[in-house]
């Protein structure tokens, strides 16, 4: 399929490439493949690209890339692979690239760091109450604060609730241990094995609810999955519980959790929402017990290059003759956030 | 000294006994001890604790604990040994207790485990800026929060100065490890070999300010520390670096970092400050680039069983004639926070 030297065209936004590819990992590049780094392609439908595109043997793709539909696969006859230095490659190819045998491959496994990162910092500010405590000094600014009606404060012993043994599901577990905290995981494609393996207790969702103090999402975004919690779901936390997203927003029925977090009965750690970005007069803004993020848990910045690495390795694999590391497959598309 | 079933009294606040002393542990205190856990000594010269005091063989101490002078020494001629169910020992002994050959059992090594946590959830949080984030995405509440002028963004291959190898910054530095970072250490006591062991890479501590993203405080408040970082000091660190204190507030030059937040050249996370509350006009209450708590990165909560635990399994030492496992000598008292 490949020939010895691919060519191998950029599609991403300005900002993505210049995080995502460093001089370095140019470097690597240009020594398997014949690439032109300064052509990003934005709109497959664009004249100037015709060329390019009839030429273009590896999609190397980032965030900002439009959708590879039939109109752009048709652009691109020489077509395969589409390499993804971003996390989920659900937003912009659908069916037709698989029934074309393109291969794909995507970063998410690179991207699951830096999310375990910030969800266990996250699980550690929570069980402090850090959030509630920034709010109380800042509104008292004055001693005492600690006497206010900050309650329920601390992390020792605590049971963690992991809904998901996704990739970055996989590495709060292992982070947790660390921690000296109860593991609970909840995910119906695991077996008690599995979950004993990775050092979690395996229970349904609504024990799960019941019997953890922080809650953790890390399941994929599907149909089935929508409004995951929900009023009634939600209705079994025990009061004082967290609840931490950095998965998807439609795992959770914003109208419901809203209604937990405004009564102060529950707190929350929020780096996705639905919608996304929330309405500007949403309470969630300003709640004492709200730790809202504008969606900054996956790789960002400087933490791209990992997303990059990973996808120029796969590129010297492809050139290597050797398979995909980290390959997409077709049915994988209806399981992935 | 000791006698068989010694007398344990109680020298704290209300509010720590109840955190300190659950019942299992109290229950354990009275197989090895004779204690009213009912009375707690919060003023030696109080005339109702008169022959309490004097039948005292040890003293369990936790926050609150008046300081055991002169006078109160000459009230507990039995004393053998205090047990302090807290961290430092520092503000209410003195020399005479060592003078009198009191032994003395401090808990500081329980109160490491959440000041290590906290200090890791802070980095991982620096080294995204939330706060900033937080910020700018309740004061813009729309999308977009993403492209302000957030930048220096990710923990990737970040380097981090740990000021001090003691027994949280020896914790912090173990976990950085599993955070893929690089570790400078900065400690007068320790050489080459010991900060090679530990997985860092000893310099000296303006070398570390120079080199370090994050730069986090673990030395203790001694004299010669006292505006450890100061003006000169922190006119090293690079723009964009952050200072974590979760030591003790007198090791920072307040003034001087407040230039350096307030212009925005630098971020901080503090849990300490000084003064302690600061005072209710300082700009540090509101800065975008600052995460300041009300000392909360010590045992807090049902962190304090830690400390519980560790203080009754000192007195069982005692009882069954082993030597505590936690002492305190004279000479620590120069060097530890």
């Amino acid at each position: 399929m490949l020939t010895s030297r691919p060519r191998v065209t950029l599609a991403m936004s300005d900002r993505t490439r210049a995080e995502l590819l460093t001089p370095p990992l140019l470097t690597r590049l240009h020594e398997v493949a014949q690439t032109d780094p300064a052509v990003l392609v934005q709109d497959f439908a664009d004249p100037r690209h015709r060329a390019l595109l009839a030429g273009t043997d590896i999609l190397l793709t980032g965030w900002g890339v439009p959708a590879v539909d039939g109109a752009a696969l048709e652009r691109m006859p020489r077509l395969g692979a589409i390499v993804h230095g971003a996390g989920s490659v659900k937003g912009f190819i659908g069916p037709g690239v698989f029934e074309r045998g393109v291969l794909v491959s995507s970063a998410a496994a690179a991207n699951a760091v830096p999310v375990a990162e910030f969800t266990i910092a996250a699980i550690i500010f929570a069980a402090k109450r850090v959030t509630r405590f920034v709010h109380a000094l800042r509104t008292h600014r004055a001693a005492g604060a600690l006497d206010l009606a900050v309650t329920g404060v601390g992390g020792h012993g605590l049971t963690i609730g992991v809904v998901g043994a996704s990739r970055i599901g996989r590495r709060v577990i292992a982070a947790l241990h660390g921690l000296q905290m109860s593991v609970l995981l909840a995910d119906p494609t695991v077996d008690r094995a599995d979950a004993a393996t990775l050092g979690a207790d395996l229970v349904d969702l609504d024990e799960l609810l019941h019997r953890a103090n922080i809650v953790t999402l890390h399941a994929p975004s599907v149909p089935e999955t929508r409004h995951l919690l929900d009023a009634r779901r939600l209705g079994l936390l025990s009061d004082g519980a967290t609840v931490i997203n950095t998965a998807r927003g439609a795992l959770i029925d914003t109208a419901a959790l809203t209604a937990e977090l405004v009564s102060g009965r529950l707190d929350a750690v929020l780096d996705v929402t639905d919608p996304e970005p929330l309405p500007p007069d949403s309470p969630l803004f300003d709640l004492p017990n709200v730790l809202l993020t504008p969606h900054i848990a996956g790789a960002l910045g400087n933490e791209v290059t990992r997303l990059g690495e990973l996808a120029v390795t796969e590129i010297e694999r492809l050139t290597a003759g050797l398979p995909l590391a980290h390959p997409v497959h077709a049915a994988d598309l209806e399981r992935i956030a």
